[in-house]
């Protein structure tokens, strides 16, 4: 439709914060804490006001213009694959970075919107987003205006000109979970490698814990894949060969599912037979039905760090590009233990 | 930043179709069909045109502007919950239905969002989308601009006031699945129910097969979860309670997961000694660990219907609200089974 058909829904004088603080009942502060997200207001009185709101149709943009000059309070993110659940709590650590600046998350996955845009930040572009977080691998098509925030969350190849960078030592988290098999007494460890750039360092993680503990080059396969049948098709070539494979260190938690199901096609336990470790620590992760061993890539700090990097382009809009590396956790859950004695 | 900060951006003339035309040294027409997502054009062709977009900076809103005065050429999709992975069909068939229109897709999960937006849909009306679909229960905030092309997508409880609505037949689709269970000869069948619209509808059509089949009241536990930890809690109770229940229905493919860990923790095997079925045929239940027989939504051609729905808005911004229907369909894995002889 026209662009003026949904400005002319808007009232002729959009209602203020004042309108909504007396239509509610309270001060004007408190619309403020409101629109700010602070958890310092009891749960009826913020009820109240978002109530005043819709009945005013009073929209949280007004209130970001006023405050701030904002365009639209919104901060877009790009994902690369809704079904890798890894981006979950990155977008929580977002939205809780971004709850006291009272800015939205909108999000996209790039790959729906190949077919309409030379670039996945396109969409977000012509939406007028305050600031953009790209979870996804850069391309050359990325352009951003100049001024525009833009943060690279997790290890990516390449990057965005001018974009903080945000991302946990994927290296390191791979070491660490490979470092655990080697601890529980495992010899003949394989990788499931993923795709991308993160996916690189983890394989590269796990060929420096091996290299350490003079072990001889290890399995790997997975020929890039990222999804829980690549995870699949790589567990069962590796379960296939002799000899025996007792451990699996999987590029990400969905390959780590696959390798569960290969394993259970062969009539081996995990972790009995087969000790099998993901990483992301994604949702699936913690399931009853996994409970795996994974790494924590710190993706809720990861989220949480991108929120403060695009904020404080507000006051330093000309530092220079920082990039921030975090520290990965292990998680041990009941997928891995020490390997049957010979 | 300042909106003229975005608009700055853009070249003082912003590129043409024609130029891009000519610096990919293909037809207008050809650009216009690569816009549009056509899919009869050479991958070659294409990445010379995307690459031409990209080097003049040429964004597809511009195009969308010039093609039929959208104001962003984006649909906003609103969901509740990214971690249950039902919407990633709906996306994708909304997605191939709008290809054709060359519109693009941002989304939003309101949960992230509550602690700015009075109504979920406020941001996406700030960022000027040019029609929404809600995928999540709607709520008295939920106000639209007149002429704004509005689907509910889903059985919810409640609707938006003026939009269409598509859905699947979430009643006839829980009692095919029950029906299938009663035809493996199970007569103990548990329900877990879930939480909203869709779940309330599953819950009847659950009870619809039991009645006609005439058997004592059903096992239904639940009270209204959607996660897998909720699923698991359920099953949990209706495992531990005797008589022995032979069969599970899950509200959804992620509770569904709860139940097959539950059942595995007691040491009952998926199917032999205990059914389980889920519902929404999500990316979960084809993979290779779940194998689960779930009901198909028809998800994908509820977002087609979508797509079809919004497109027709601007032929017709008029007529009245449509409501679709579309008839589920039972997928059969490797999760039921005929229960043991007694």
């Amino acid at each position: 439709m026209e662009d003026n058909a949904v400005v002319s829904s808007a009232p002729k004088h959009p209602p203020t914060i004042y309108d909504v603080a007396q239509a509610a009942g309270v001060s004007k502060s408190l619309v403020s804490l409101v629109l700010r997200g602070s958890p310092h207001v009891s749960e009826a009185r913020r009820t109240a006001v978002l109530q005043a709101m819709a009945r005013l149709d009073y929209r949280p943009s007004h209130a970001a213009a006023a405050l701030a000059g904002a365009t639209t309070r919104t901060i877009g993110v790009v994902l690369d694959d809704f079904r890798n659940l890894w981006f979950v709590s990155l977008l929580q650590g977002l939205q809780e970075g971004l709850a006291p600046h009272g800015f939205r998350i909108a999000v996209s996955d790039h790959t729906l919107n190949a077919h309409v845009e030379a670039s996945p930040l396109d969409g977000f572009l012509a939406m007028r987003v305050d600031g953009l977080v790209v979870a996804t691998e850069p391309t050359e098509a990325m352009r951003v205006p100049a001024g525009l925030p833009v943060v690279v969350a997790g290890n990516r190849q390449g990057t965005v000109p001018g974009a903080d960078v945000v991302a946990a030592d994927d290296r390191h988290g791979a070491r660490l979970a490979t470092e655990h098999l080697l601890e529980l007494g495992h010899r003949r460890i394989g990788h499931l490698t993923g795709s991308g750039g993160a996916a690189r360092l983890r394989a590269e993680g796990f060929r420096d814990a091996l290299d350490r503990a003079d072990l001889p080059s290890p399995v790997a396969r997975g020929h890039g894949g990222t999804t829980e049948q690549d995870g699949y098709a790589a567990a069962s070539r590796i379960l296939d060969d002799g000899p025996a494979t007792t451990a699996v260190l999987a590029a990400n938690d969905t390959m780590a599912m696959g390798a569960l199901a290969a394993a259970g096609e062969r009539g081996l336990r995990v972790p009995e037979d087969l000790s099998v470790v993901g990483y992301d620590d994604s949702p699936m992760a913690a399931t009853h039905l996994l409970r795996l061993t994974s790494v924590d890539g710190r993706n809720a700090e990861v989220g949480a760090t991108a929120a403060e990097l695009l904020m404080s382009r507000a006051t330093e809009p000309d530092r220079a590009a920082r990039r921030t590396l975090l520290s990965p956790a292990l998680v041990v859950r009941a997928s891995s233990a020490p390997p049957r004695p010979a």
